[in-house]
């Protein structure tokens, strides 16, 4: 019995169209399922922030924007519906997701969510964000090739970013605001051994420039201010995964990541966990894809 | 000391050019490693012999000699080196390649040497790949919706592609040269409980068609001949990962792929593998190249 005129029965429902949630709404649609993707006010996902891709293979130079346009294009043309609402609870052992107008009820689920970047809060950064600011190292490292750049933060990614960076960039100053970091002493032995990486102990207080970023203002400890150039500041300060509506009802790791297998399976059955939401060893576009692939093909069977 | 002119110390090198070597070599060289891939004759691996792709994201319609091409094109543009020779020689032990001409000697080593599918080897199998003949119903399946297919082989993987292919075509006809089936019971289960799926016991003896597949012959068992209009035949009688050259020195799995972990390490210190010649859920070209850029994430800090 079915009362409800907004109770929506699907076979798949996918709740996220970024990158991951629309190439499992293309392998899905196209191999005969018609998944509903719930796709928010804007599809599209973080990708659609990358004002500038250069290594998403086989493409060339593009934009987020652009890749997931057409991945949405693509996931429509199979058959996938796309459907702009927003999941506002999400039910696992009632098999159930609703929105503001609608519920509806899944046989299978593929949870596409994303994950935020936490951000430093401070005047300036949403303005330089992609003109010098950025949140991830091997998307826009590439761009600041003899560059000076700096690394904020302090557990395991900020030290991989600082790292990362110095095989590309003339100089890298890793800022922290303490003398001790929270990552593993391998990571921490290897940024003190390298002489490219500046180690400078203090709190980002302002950032300068016009157009593009041009310096970061650094309160060191104890002493006083210092005004640091640089091209790029990369804010590596932890990932805030978009988990809030699963939350309690399945396993999340340590930071909060949904924990998947290698065919993408979290611990409920028939709820599969894709991109940058999951316990992933590496956040791009490409392998988010792959993991909306994957997921779809373990469904489609 | 280097006695041998032809000695070459590389810091990574990638064997193999398909997109999983070719996409590792993009994400180290943007990194700012100068890694070696030895590409062989010609790069681009498998991918090059599909004519036709319209679910790699983000693309649209295209074909694998293009997408290769465009990978190829970023890899070199961000200084990786392209050399085409042929590993002949592989030591783990000693960290070294050897080509007809030249030997390697690696601090990293990525293995991304593909794998072939096994072919039935009747007249006509040539000339009919990619005009109704298949080794992928992931890839290809999507073309033939609505259509009469018939898969051949009694493995998960042909049982799996039987499932698939149930919901997009219009009949799908399981052949396999013995009654009983070399697969998991729920697969069997699943396919004797799938209206859609007729299943033959026999051996192909002939293709027939003029410019695409338009019959397959079956000398069925114990009766007759079988003459079997279909549109395409999936041949899923196993694969052949290109592992000969590592055979005995790192860990492969029972049918012979190199088994890695999620960051793509194999069991050997500093040598990992990726795309179709590891242990993957899914062998498409998204996720060979996802595979490539976590490989050379892993390698880069």
């Amino acid at each position: 019995m079915n009362s409800n005129p907004n109770r929506t029965e699907c076979r798949l429902l996918i709740v996220g169209a970024g990158p991951a949630g629309l190439t499992a709404a293309i392998y899905a649609a196209r191999a005969g399922l018609k998944p509903v993707v719930l796709a928010g006010a804007a599809p599209g996902g973080q990708a659609t922030e990358s004002p500038e891709i250069e290594n998403y293979p086989g493409v060339g130079r593009t934009d987020g924007y652009t890749l997931a346009a057409r991945m949405l294009s693509s996931a429509t043309e199979f058959g996938a519906e796309i459907v702009y609402e927003t999941a506002l609870k999400i039910s696992l052992a009632e098999k159930t997701v609703k929105t503001e107008s609608s519920e509806y009820v899944f046989r299978e689920l593929i949870l596409a969510t994303g994950a935020a970047h936490r951000h430093l809060g401070i005047d300036g950064e949403d303005k330089f964000t992609g003109r010098g600011i950025s949140y991830c190292a091997t998307c826009d490292g590439g761009f600041y090739r003899g560059k000076n750049v700096a690394v904020v933060g302090g557990g395991d990614s900020a030290l991989t970013e600082a790292l990362y960076l110095s095989n590309i960039a003339e100089s890298v100053t890793l800022i922290h605001r303490r003398d001790a970091y929270r990552a593993s002493p391998v990571l921490v032995d290897r940024i003190k051994a390298q002489p490219k990486i500046r180690r400078l102990t203090g709190v980002i207080t302002a950032l300068g420039g016009n157009e593009k970023l041009q310096s970061v203002e650094v309160a060191t400890i104890p002493s006083g201010i210092e005004n640091l150039a640089v091209d790029a500041l990369f804010v590596a300060i932890g990932g805030a995964p978009n988990t809030e509506l699963v939350r309690g009802q399945l396993q999340l790791d340590e930071d909060g990541y949904i924990v998947t297998d290698a065919l993408m399976r979290t611990d409920r059955d028939s709820v599969y966990a894709v991109g940058d939401v999951r316990n992933t060893p590496l956040r791009q576009i490409v392998t988010a894809c792959a993991d909306g692939a994957v997921a779809a093909s373990q469904i489609v069977v």
